[in-house]
């Protein structure tokens, strides 16, 4: 599905908000691709985001591809609002391990209040790539205020 | 529901694993309860696992509620399989603020391989606690093997 | 907890609104108990609702649980806006069997806009019960219209 | 992604365990396709089926897309197990009306004991198609028993 953004300046929107949660820094994630209603977050794989079979914790796998999830749906809303997760379920299909992870995510349904989302984790390792993770979501645009400035 | 575990031994075994997450270590977060069927795991606030409002990130209010899910379950399992997420759905209730983060987390349902847990994140600040997040997990136990020791 | 209904009427508001769902006429359901934020609903076993194995199908089970979830969402809310599901989880527990399927929801969270349930439906076979399915659930207050009339 | 089925005779296989779901003759329900890992299922609507807006019950949107879910992942497994839903999660994304509901689902992870399935169902009205629900679903094979014949 192709999404119009109603906002002409979502990409740096995205990019700005995107490099004020600290966390991505912490964990060492970059924001790879913003389009209208579709997002994509990479994470080299580090050791010290292991659960104890040395796989990428699934919480961390969580953390970008529900970001990457958030983004989709905030690059198709009007400037003026802020994003929060309301919820969302993951599967996870393989373990987070190879070189890197990507979080893809798009926009399934753009809706005034709720955006819902949908994307997978893809483990990387030389040319070859396997699905981690798929995430279903749901996305709240609010009202902006002082303490949810985007 | 009390609950029994297959093994004396749990205490123990939860502990040395989860000692083994060195995600924990990195975010920062304890294992502070461990019972037959129930975990609590503790993260003090800290601003670079902040999202763009300066809230936690769902995404590691997740990393700490998944790993109690899974070592409620895994209490209660016998001491050689070894624990995986299925999947989870969380519902974030209240933005994640506040000086601790206390995921606690119980079985629902115990089975042979797979076993639900619930869950909830709450906020403490001062003595006042209020619940940030809630989640529903599916956790599988998986014979160990070299790749999973648990 | 305990909840605060935003409007006095709210039982006889409820009861007005499940009896123009005909689908629970067709599958037999009864609206048993109604609370400010938690609500019962009662299904008697019957084998033309059921899956390849005899059990109540996953998706009749689902039926009667959501409906419990957004009516208890629904008893909270004020007198003028319509309540439609936004989504949920469900985890089927156990087989499906028994004399009665009992649905028992409650509001865990309650917002303007969004409101966050969480329910069991436990099986009834003379005076045991057994938990069946679990559910976390998102409902959404929208404003009234001629289509969405409550 | 093109599946492989583990036994030739998947789709008699399907076609006679759907057969047994007599809900879905309850509910008017028919098996439209079947092909290793893909099931398609139509429901006509029916005013008996609807909730208090006079859209299809998510319940019932959920019954024939979780349906399918299970016999996309049955589909695929060997012909001595039975298949159960694990659980799953739905988003309604518009209101269930037109002239028939279609639940399609896929396999989108295909273990030895777990599949993870996703589909959607769209309502089809005339000529034109809208997706109104969105499901990812955990599917397990178990050992049939006398209780369990799939």
């Amino acid at each position: 599905m192709r999404e119009t953004a109603a906002d002409d300046g979502f990409e740096p929107r995205v990019r700005a908000s995107f490099a004020r949660q600290r966390v991505m820094e912490t964990i060492g994630a970059a924001l790879t691709r913003v389009e209208a209603g579709a997002v994509e977050i990479a994470l080299p794989y580090r050791a010290d985001l292991t659960q104890q079979h040395g796989f990428v914790h699934a919480g961390i796998v969580a953390t970008i591809l529900d970001s990457a999830c958030g983004y989709a749906a905030f690059s198709l809303m009007p400037a003026d609002v802020a994003v929060l997760t309301v919820e969302y379920k993951i599967n996870l299909l393989r373990p987070a391990t190879g070189d890197h992870l990507v979080a893809r995510a798009r926009v399934v349904r753009s809706g005034k209040t709720l955006t819902v989302c949908a994307g997978d984790v893809v483990s990387q390792t030389g040319g070859a790539e396997a699905v981690v993770a798929t995430m279903l979501a749901t996305v709240m645009a609010v009202p902006q205020r002082d303490d949810l400035r985007q």
